[in-house]
């Protein structure tokens, strides 16, 4: 009975300082707070200007909602709809955003991995929505259920990765059953905060009551907490499609979350500039704000963007690019602005795991710690844009993602972390190794790396010269091995069976367009 | 004549704005200010305290310094001498710190390339000191002047590398030469401020004394400028050696610029903790300012420090890591406290151009903004922890250093950048491809990648399947059979011919030890 579970606080794995005799690393990588200050691209005046014209957008030039029913929520809060077009004044927008909840607590299976979901938070989700996976024993493939099981399982292993997301799309599933698969895999194999796709009401529906029947909530269990989380696109410019809108009512009726993510890329669905991106990224999820608010007021709700640019001779997407993270800051001060928790993206454009695709990682991982972001999507796997998920590159990034986690923890400064004595027994020109101030301390002093490789030229050479993209098999097919199943998982599995068959043998729901 | 070139400022790249029709990037590479704030590891007690306790280390514990001439300065000013040991009053330090200047003009053959060396400048230094070099085309070899003379070359060719470092250590020329055919590369290749090894006090003024002759300076013309750069590494702990020594003193003497540099590796030369280290280092650093200063009131010196952490397995040294971030950021925290500019540095372990290399050379450039270091050195191309140059990683990394150069470009958050009227143009689901302000801008509104690729994988695959490394090898090819002397390399060359055809008549100048 998985809500019987006493709530201890997630900082369990810290250990009283006074344990000096075998320290071990205190980091506790499932409540990170940003470690640096906000970084500002804009003036105020200029953010103000940005936030304003965004309002004129959606009160002047509009957007178009194709789903009735979102513009009759429009329309009675008395924006003008004239056929698809939905024009909001700026008091409909400003209200909603006074009832937008600054902090919102997403629950988890295990209440260890609950998250609170606010400004000052450094949350990461690995990268989602790719269509294929890859790794070096496999190769590259379309993405199957095995794949997408097998990511959830590397997403669930390591403590930086925050929340679950779909790594890699289960293709090989058809459509109608796809989501059931979706959620069976997280809800037996994983325990943290869950992701659901918005296509269709039908679908999401499912998906929450799958999420109820396996942790045992009441009705009232589930709507009182924030169990699942998606991604509402909006089709930029200023368009919000049939599947989004009804997935922002939904999960805004039923008190679940969505994070408002315009992909605005410059030059391209967006205006070449960062401030116009920017502007028309804020208006799309204002709106998508609003809906939400009009829909219940105080619904769980994530401002976001995932704003880059385009390559101007291929019209491709780029990723860690300067424009990228000015717009990762720009779009941290407009959160701070509206006063809302947010989202990010990193990403990487590169079609291999090599040295392109870490700087593109890392740079937005960075663009993302100088703006603050909340949640920082696409942390790990990402590679071709978003169209495929590497294996290898996911344990990298994770890497990456743990040196930033490390840096959420100050070193102290006093006597006896300085160590004088320690100093002063040391002989100019000799060593540290065997000071007791050493001894105390070597067991938890340093970060231990994850695939990084710190053995010199002839050991690293004699263990077969591989290259930290080649090492990185090694570590995800051990981690796959040693996986284990969350205790809740098995009474997960079987609460869901009757259901899942049921809904099966009805057909199943197929997405809604 | 190249001192008749009229002096101009270095922002001659910069295009007005007005010129709208054919806009170009405007970064100006070369006059970079950090874009964002210093942070803290520290709180400002704590900084004290680190200061303090190293200020009680110079004078309690003492310095072991073990040239004569160096020790009698010190005996000279009031500081206790025992044997080799140099025990320094804090009244002494003091002192040194007061007249040290905060701000230091580095002269360059090219007077557009001169720096201002102070705190606010972003200047990068590639990796320097590497004994092997590698490459794609020829693998890894021991350095030689050859590939002395191509890294220089490279470090020349991009704008985001501001000082000549010797990336490589020509080994094929006898050491007691090496210093003519140094300084004959950097003088006839180059026009950024120079670097001049301190090994022994004939070999710097040999150094000197080229430089003097190839820019055909006088004597006044030379020492009243900062032409020439050292660096001055003391032997943690608490030990300065002969030429080290030797060097400060003659670099001083000569108003030439110090940078001084612990190398302390947490756990094995130093303290295992973030503050013990940098509390070593501060110790040893300040002594070499000290020294500085009592030699030449004024002297340009720069703060420094190299600390990071040793992996405690091997014992080897780690890069990139959270303890060389936090040190990083440390190290700046005391840099502000006593008011000098100072140096930094990133680096990489990893025996290959990988993702590993990327993530630890990324972080801690990054380290180094979030420390606002005035030059970070090793930025590119280190591998091995400094035991090998590595072309390819050079190109890769160069990518990351003009990532971060462009975010010292704010963007505009302006009427005409926003641009109502291209999003008023453009109906929901449309491109901004056509419209007006995309077509005033998209020649520059975007950074150009230089190695990574952009393009699909069906693109990429076609043209090799080739990852950023092995793209590289093109590129630095190119830059190499692209490469022009600058203007003044003509002359340089047959100014310093006599002279060093003389000296090495002579014998040359076998390094002090």
């Amino acid at each position: 009975m998985l809500r019987e579970n006493k709530p201890r606080r997630s900082g369990g794995r810290r250990r009283a300082q006074s344990d000096a005799a075998k320290p071990v690393r205190t980091t506790d990588y499932v409540n990170l707070r940003h470690p640096f200050q906000p970084q500002t691209v804009f003036s105020d005046d200029e953010i103000a200007n940005i936030h304003n014209t965004a309002l004129r957008v959606i009160e002047e030039l509009g957007i178009k909602v194709l789903l009735p029913e979102a513009r009759n929520t429009f329309q009675k809060a008395g924006a003008r709809v004239e056929d698809e077009m939905v024009y909001a004044g700026r008091d409909i927008v400003t209200a909603a955003l006074q009832t937008a909840p600054a902090s919102i607590r997403l629950r988890a299976a295990n209440p260890k991995r609950a998250l609170n979901y606010e400004n000052g938070a450094m949350l990461f989700m690995a990268g989602a929505g790719c269509p294929n996976a890859t790794d070096l024993n496999r190769g590259r493939r379309a993405g199957d259920l095995e794949a997408y099981v097998e990511t959830l399982k590397l997403a669930q292993t390591y403590d930086v990765i925050h929340m679950l997301g779909p790594c890699v799309e289960p293709q090989d599933v058809p459509i109608q059953f796809r989501h059931y698969e979706m959620m069976r895999a997280q809800l037996t194999h994983c325990d943290k905060p869950m992701f659901v796709y918005s296509r269709g009401s039908e679908q999401v529906s499912d998906s929450f009551e799958m999420i109820r029947l396996a942790l045992n909530l009441s009705m009232d269990d589930f709507t009182d907490g924030v169990w699942a989380t998606t991604v509402i696109n909006s089709n930029s410019p200023r368009m919000l499609d049939i599947p989004m809108a009804q997935g922002l009512i939904d999960f805004a009726a039923a008190g679940q979350m969505s994070i408002i993510t315009p992909f605005c890329l410059a030059g391209a669905m967006a205006p070449i500039t960062v401030a116009g991106a920017l502007t028309l990224q804020h208006a799309e999820a204002l709106t998508g704000i609003t809906l939400a608010q009009l829909t219940r007021a105080g619904a769980p709700i994530s401002y976001g963007g995932f704003s880059s640019n385009v390559d101007m001779k291929s019209g491709s997407p780029a990723f860690g690019t300067p424009e990228h993270i000015k717009m990762q800051i720009g779009a941290g001060q407009l959160a701070r602005h509206i006063g809302l928790p947010w989202r990010s993206a990193t990403g990487a454009a590169s079609n291999a795991a090599d040295m392109q695709a870490a700087n593109e990682t890392n740079m937005a991982i960075w663009g993302g710690a100088m703006a603050n972001a909340t949640l920082t999507v696409h942390a790990a796997g990402w590679l071709e844009g978003g169209l495929s998920f590497g294996y290898e590159k996911f344990i990298n990034d994770v890497e990456a993602l743990q040196t930033m986690a490390e840096l959420c923890v100050k070193p102290v400064g006093s006597d006896a972390e300085i160590g004088f004595d320690a100093l002063a027994e040391v002989d100019p020109g000799g060593h540290f190794f065997a000071t007791q101030h050493t001894m105390d301390r070597y067991q938890s002093a340093f970060y231990a790396p994850l695939v990084s490789d710190l053995t010199n030229l002839g050991a690293w050479t004699e263990a077969g010269a591989k290259t930290s993209t080649q090492r990185a098999t090694d570590i995800w097919t051990q981690n796959l091995a040693e996986f284990k199943d969350p205790e809740h998982g098995a009474s997960a599995a079987s609460n869901i069976e009757a259901f899942v068959e049921t809904r099966r043998q009805q057909g199943g729901a197929f997405p809604q367009e």
